[in-house]
């Protein structure tokens, strides 16, 4: 059977994943392409269902139980693709409990761009930062755009979606080290075994809640004709030069 | 006077300059926002125009005579922005004659996404790489979004649109460090003074033409359940990396 009406109450709700609302309200979000949908599977998350364009003919590793047929146009009312590769996954949020971070983690204090939190999601996790907090102010993680860009890292890596206050908390007692130009070169700083490294907001940086935490400022140097860096670059380049030890 | 059609001959060619096509044409590209204007009077980069929205208020700091004014329609029409700030500037595509590198420098090898270009010369620019050698299969560096991402990078390096052919020939006696995951790890490779780093193409990584040139290869270690770096992020790491001693 092909479902072929997007008044379908299914295909309607599962429409409704592409925003916040709609993923707060299910505790799913949605994964595209059958590259991620293999990498879920070698993850924890769990896959509810599969929508596969009726096109689509390769192979999909998953229970046919777990398998919707659509029509294409149907298929593109779902997707969030520009050109749909033909399968998309409603899978379950993870519901994580609030804990310490157990080794080197990462704050995103504000990050706003979707693409931004997806790619440092992705950096964290080749790098080997298992645990993530994201402030409020942060885009949802859990985002088609930000889970694209996450390239699986999202499957890979603990994200807590909590509050500067609570983070405030539970970091005491480990080393807070957030990034600003006022810091000293990260080059020449040699980070403790366990730390939190604190990225802030694209336009306004680290707010003062989480400055006034800061036991170490570090900065990446710059030439004078140049202001700041991106994001998501700044991120990989502190994750990876605090922690590159571990190679 | 203020403008008030789109079928202004002047309105309807800055219109062709979000495209490569009418770029290639006229030898101008756009310049966005109030503070991009800003940065490219600090360089060398001539401003030909600029159109401001009939509502902006502020002082633009360029002569009354390279001032149109156009009404919130037509600006809306020329501008790349989805809240455009009311200022965009046309200015003139540098004339580069291709010559050797002098100091470090950054071959983008069929780097295809705009925001990658633009986040890359926004990066070689802060680490003090100021020559940027352009493949065939590169996204056009000053499309808007790559002159965005730049962030004014893109009036403080120089970028050589080029072909790997010409690049071969240029690069003789400098060494070629290519990036990829077969390669040695970066961070306990020194990097001679002067060379030639070489970022892939998002999906397939560096051309054979290109690996064939390398002498050395360099790869960022990642743990196991993330395959690969977005190409900006991973360039960012690299360029810092090869050369951060000289901060």
């Amino acid at each position: 059977m092909i479902l072929t009406s997007k008044n379908n109450p299914l295909i309607k709700e599962t429409a409704t994943l592409k925003d916040k609302k709609g993923r707060k309200q299910t505790g799913l979000f949605l994964v595209e392409g059958v590259k991620m949908l293999r990498e879920c599977l070698q993850s924890a998350f769990e896959i509810e269902r599969v929508f596969v364009a009726e096109d689509y003919q390769e192979e999909i590793p998953v229970s046919e139980s777990k398998i919707i047929r659509v029509s294409k146009e149907v298929f593109r009312f779902l997707s969030d693709e520009k050109t749909p590769q033909g399968v998309l996954c409603r899978v379950k949020i993870p519901q994580t409990q609030l804990s310490m971070p157990s080794a080197p983690c990462v704050v995103l204090d504000g990050v706003a761009d979707p693409g931004n939190i997806g790619a440092i999601i992705r950096t964290a996790n080749a790098s080997g930062y298992k645990e993530i907090y994201l402030t409020e102010g942060c885009a949802d993680p859990y985002s088609p755009k930000s889970v694209r860009a996450s390239m699986s890292g999202v499957f890979f890596t603990k994200l807590y979606l909590t509050t500067r206050a609570e983070i405030s908390t539970l970091l005491q007692g480990i080393p807070v080290i957030v990034a600003d130009m006022d810091g000293q070169n990260v080059f020449r700083f040699t980070a403790p075994d366990k730390f939190a490294l604190v990225i802030g907001n694209e336009a306004n940086g680290v707010s003062e809640e989480m400055r006034l935490q800061a036991k170490y400022t570090v900065k990446i140097p710059m030439e004078q004709t140049q202001e700041s860096l991106n994001a998501a670059v700044s991120a990989g380049i502190l994750m990876y030069q605090l922690k590159k030890t571990v190679f």
